[in-house]
């Protein structure tokens, strides 16, 4: 076998730990890890003579690190750059001789990371959308640079420290110019910025993978899907993919990872990236960025099964990124709940019982396990829950995960469970449209939206005119295209043209159902749908039967969600005993009675 | 948290290794391997000081590993029964006190299992489906046995020793009665027996999860999906889920799956447990058992990714087992391949770089290394491969990967690479299953299949009446609803009922063509096929429109199956680009030259 190449890692916690457990199987890489002898990641890496013990700060461990490794990286930007940079662009001695060792991402870009006030002026130079910020003097000048700001922001403004800080600490929020006085206490002396107050929708966050050749010139990045975070404590604890609002439109989305994907262009080096973002009114700005995996990709794991977080970060690494690597998930919707230790040591160990009351057909749980000793607020863990359903109804599913975590949290800092995390957006993606010409179709297509009800199929409906807004016509198809949708279900009446015209436009199959309009007693409008030329289907329906149009979409979606198959299979047992009943009733009473009964 | 329970593990390789790595980020339960210090299982277990330094064929060593552990299991069935018998009822001595350790599968399991004659013989009696065999004499009375056997079951037959052999070693196929002056040389003085030869059409094999509750009591066996396993050198090289050869029916499969549970709820304890078997015209015949993860299930690592193999294994033998586990594929389709040490130690590097090129959007590929030595024929890793698509689709995309395995064996062995294993039984299970209901309705349904074929959509085809067939209509129907087909696609005249009777005994969507017949211009087709009554829907098409049928189910697989959006989008191009072709002659050309010249 050819000689394994060897990362690197400065930082042996759960992201190391996750790191070795993907190097694992792959056996083409070897980890030496520089940490506490027992740090989590030590346990998971495969056993070699490689670790280092010490602190990820100590300099001359970083140095012995390196002179044993091919590349390095980082589990953790709060590492000393200077000596990176000497590694990389220096070297480190080894056997008299000098040997540079790429830093993977580049020093450059962890030193960015690290000041976030720089970090965010140089993506605010680069075009990428921020909030507007502004720096604060020091020493005897920083009171009067506060009260410049609440000038400029107004209140409540946002104090952050530029270096050192994470997952929320560090964090100060300004709510009036008393709390100018308190600006010592909370934060000390250290560097700070002011960011003015973003009151956002929600937060969305987008993994990037970072592919540079070995010349060091910028070959590609790729985005992972867009996810919903929610935050608690300045800490991510939930993770929904897709996200839950479907104020998330396709669009958003892609823009989401647009920005991403500039984001991490603009920075140098390989590895994984995570983006996190808010969104306001349809608008993304760049909140944080991460140089190296993280809490809102741990779900990857298991949706994208095919390149987690962690795999793409050795691949990256490595250079070994396969050219047509494609990060689509590889399930419907997955959601993501860290384990925080509790009150108690034995918290959360509820949390496995129902992992394994819940796992079903329908969601499948996945629960990890650090191996670090629990206490109170620690990460110790996560939980992802996968489905071949809506985001939706897998939160439904969930729920009993969701709600024992946040009962957990409750327990450790007091108070009830958060009440809004469900309602927040729990509208689920549509996997049907259901679209009329008029609405005066309506009363027909009432009964397409009744049984996707019965059948709990997520819909969106809307009315859309293929002749008098043929415009508006194309724009939802193509939406419906792009997004979660699976099939279409279109009603029109006399010169039916718009299940013809969507067809037209999309892929996707569309059901049509003939309205009966006031002349030709429907024969107009389902000849104009069923009289498709060769090239474009249109699954058409009997004259009004709206009621078809739905039972064909949930036949044509148990292709894709079992649920769906089980539930028909439901229905058809259901009408089949219905007709039986009325026999039985035909058996005993004379035909005249029964009319007469009816 | 609460104390984690340890499993003892006797042995190390790569069994044992995969089950380290699924413990891993479970985080709740220990491995503690008894094998060499350096042995492929304890390089990927969490670190932990329970790790027993031996043979696991020493019953010191044994009782040592069992005295710090909760149960014990196997990674090979070449164990001490004895040992293991002493150890779960009598116990092991632990601080003066004896301490009963379960062994999870039974010592009763694996010493049966030991001996391959008394379980086929207890199989037999167990009314499993097995080849018929005797048991050879030994000593002076072996050469007379021999000829009995021979007049019995005729030449050739397969001499096997009943115990200690494993991947095939230990057999030897007497082809005259000439062979048997080999057989002490071939097969020493161990106990042998005689197995009547099978000629089989294929090789099939089912995991089956056992589970057991605290009182020993069965409570219920769970079966993996049906692979086809490929034999090279009597070792499994090549894994196929679903089986390639359409010969293998649903009945077959599910017949093989209830032969497994049958074989697994015969035996003792708890685990997951191969079931190899024979397929002969239709056949199932049981060749052989494993009690513990095997080759034929690597594949459930990423294709049962909520319950692979290995984690099968942990959680049964802790009694973990999810209430509602369900074992369905999380893929379409999956190809293993095992990768055996080549001529040369670097024979087999080209296999990852194969690996990474292959990876696309349509086929995940997914390489593991055990990091052992490589030594020609050693295991040292396996491949496994997934798609969303058909196994045939999959086995394409995978071709260059297969070839590559086959060349590498043909290094070390000398010859040349199989020709036969992708010819065997290369056709994909179908995915839309077009019927009619008289071959005169071809002449219309062939421009269907035609589309089929261009999309490269598996498909089958045949000819049934709803009105002079209907329990041959009902059987199709019921046939290809618990099958691989996703679409039915239907054309009839006249009385056109055959669409409509199909949909009201599948679930599945059904596409209706109404063909033309000689009176009513093809009306009387289409109402009858798109008058459907309220809660059965036929997707109707235009009248004689077979196309757009076919193009309608290829739009409605894309929903399950991505590649064919990409082609109905390309599709759709084509034919817009088609139109614009003539419209640009149209400028150019005056209407009545443009007539002339069509």
């Amino acid at each position: 076998m050819a000689q394994k190449p060897v990362i690197g890692l400065l930082g042996g916690g759960q992201l190391g730990l996750m790191l070795c457990e993907a190097a694992g199987p792959l056996g083409t890489v070897e980890i030496a890890v520089l940490d506490a002898e027992d740090c989590p990641a030590k346990h998971a890496a495969r056993k070699n003579g490689l670790h280092v013990t010490g602190s990820f700060k100590d300099p001359a461990k970083i140095k012995e690190l390196a002179a044993r490794c091919d590349v390095l990286t980082v589990e953790i930007e709060h590492v000393d750059t200077e000596i990176l940079e000497e590694i990389a662009t220096k070297g480190v001695e080894v056997d008299g001789k000098m040997k540079k060792v790429p830093v993977h991402p580049s020093w450059k870009t962890i030193r960015l990371i690290q000041d976030k006030y720089q970090q965010k002026e140089y993506f605010g130079q680069k075009g990428i959308p921020i909030a507007e910020q502004m720096a604060i003097k020091s020493g005897s000048e920083r009171k009067a640079s506060l009260h410049e700001v609440g000038q400029k922001f107004g209140f409540p403004f946002m104090l952050k420290g530029s270096k050192g800080s994470y997952d929320g600490r560090g964090n100060f929020k300004i709510r009036t110019a008393q709390d100018f006085d308190s600006v010592a206490e909370q934060m000390g002396d250290q560097p700070l910025y002011a960011e003015k107050w973003v009151t956002f929708d929600m937060e969305l966050a987008v993994m990037v993978v970072r592919v540079e050749d070995d010349d060091g010139k910028l070959n590609r990045v790729l985005p992972y899907p867009v996810v919903e975070t929610v935050h608690e404590d300045s800490i991510c604890t939930k993770v929904f993919f897709p996200p839950r609002n479907t104020a998330v439109t396709e669009e958003i989305k892609i823009q989401a990872q647009k920005v991403a994907c500039d984001v991490v262009a603009s920075l140098w080096g390989r590895g994984v990236f995570a983006v996190e973002m808010f969104l306001k009114d349809g608008q993304i700005l760049v909140n944080e960025v991460a140089p190296r995996p993280h809490n809102s990709g741990h779900y990857t794991i298991e949706a994208v099964h095919q390149m987690s977080q962690y795999k793409a970060q050795l691949v990256s690494i490595l250079n070994k990124v396969p050219k047509n690597l494609d990060l689509s998930p590889t399930v419907s919707s997955a959601i993501m709940l860290n384990i925080l230790g509790g009150a108690e040591p034995t918290s959360h160990d509820r949390l496995a019982n129902l992992a394994e009351e819940l796992t079903s057909k329908y969601m499948h749980v996945f629960l990890h396990q650090y191996g670090k000793e629990s206490k109170p607020g620690r990460k110790i863990g996560h939980i992802t829950a996968t489905g071949s359903s809506s985001i939706g109804q897998l939160e439904e599913r969930a729920r009993p995960l969701i709600t024992c975590v946040d009962e957990i949290r409750a327990e450790r800092v007091g108070g009830s469970p958060p009440a809004g995390t469900s309602s927040q957006g729990s509208k689920p993606d549509p996997l049907v449209a259901v679209t009329m010409g008029s609405d005066s179709d309506l009363n027909v297509m009432i009964k397409a939206t009744d049984i996707l009800e019965e059948f709990g199929v997520p819909y969106t409906w809307n009315v859309t005119s293929a002749h008098r807004t043929p415009e508006y016509m194309e724009q939802k198809a193509a939406e419906w295209s792009q997004g979660s949708v699976k099939v279409i279900i279109a009603g029109a009446g006399g010169a039916a043209h718009l299940p013809g015209m969507l067809a037209s436009i999309t892929h996707l199959p569309c059901i049509g159902v003939p309205v009966k309009g006031s002349t030709c007693d429907g024969m107009d409008s389902l000849l104009s749908i069923v009289q498709m030329p060769r090239g474009i289907p249109v699954a058409t329906m009997g004259i009004n039967n709206a009621t078809n149009a739905a039972l064909e979409a949930v036949r044509i979606l148990g292709n894709t969600y079992p649920e769906y198959v089980d539930k028909m299979r439901a229905y058809q047992k259901r009408i089949k005993v219905e007709v039986l009943a009325k026999d039985r009733k035909a058996q005993v009473t004379s035909p005249r009675d029964y009319l007469k009964g009816m």
